[in-house]
């Protein structure tokens, strides 16, 4: 009965994409920890580049320098 | 001083029945573990269908599929 | 399938009273938003006052000072 | 390599006042541990007044009221 | 530059069991989303029996009862 | 009213580091965004470097190769 939250920027990541990530995270807990896929909850937030700080600035910030 | 954070699908949960979930739960605090209801904090966050996942699948794909 | 969290500071909640606050959380999101007990997922965290902030504090520090 | 989570009420804070937030809590780690600014992680919620409880109520209510 | 947090109850889980967890994840969000794995943070919390419920209940009560 | 939730790895802080980083805190939200340091929430968190992963590996692991 895990509990995964995965926060990523949101840049465009398509309901497939979010749908692989549950498939495959689910999945992880399973083969690695025997954990029951059927009460693995996985939680996914999308933050604004504005809101994502890493190294002291904004995600908006190096993306704009081409970090 | 309790903090909690209630996670749930974004389905159209009203003002008032969040409301209601604000009250009960720093109720809730107060007579089960006698809290201070002046400083408890409820933050509510409301996860897209597409976001959340349990059993290895979205509650989007749920959804249709009538689960 | 809500998930919850709920952090106190570690002051001797016994399993009793943590059992009593997963019941009661539980119920209060059937009871204001139809939720499915079955799925409904509760974390409670016991922070030590050290690690406990507010207004700009330790709680171990307001604690001493009998606030 | 820390990760800090800050919530807010969403009430207008612009891009460059959470860019201060960025900056400042990556460096007060800096000075306080020696963390690295490099690999510090900063995510800012920016939550709906409705979302958000203290006393028992959501701010929207107290906002109102004048609190 | 994701972040996962990965809530399991503790159990027993080894080191080599969550270095495999965090490597799986890492690689997942590299394969699903491009992530970079050099600044993809992990965060496991193992929580307490008591301290988990679902279904109304501690996980320390159902493991008693055999569920 | 804002909440801080900030993680580090468990390798010693003390008491007054953690008092210095919940000040510190406090004042850069109310210097930034002018808000209230008697409701503003601090809780830190001490992971063991066994459960924190970054780069597709534990700390623990990096901490033995010199990273």
């Amino acid at each position: 009965m895990p509990y995964v939250n995965i926060k990523i920027t949101r840049e465009g990541a398509t309901a497939d994409q979010k749908a692989a990530l549950i498939r495959g995270v689910t999945e992880l807990l399973r083969t690695t920890l025997n954990k029951n896929p059927a009460t693995t909850v996985v939680v996914i937030d999308e933050v604004e580049t504005d809101n994502w700080g890493i190294g002291g600035e904004s995600v908006t910030v190096r993306r704009k320098r081409g970090s």
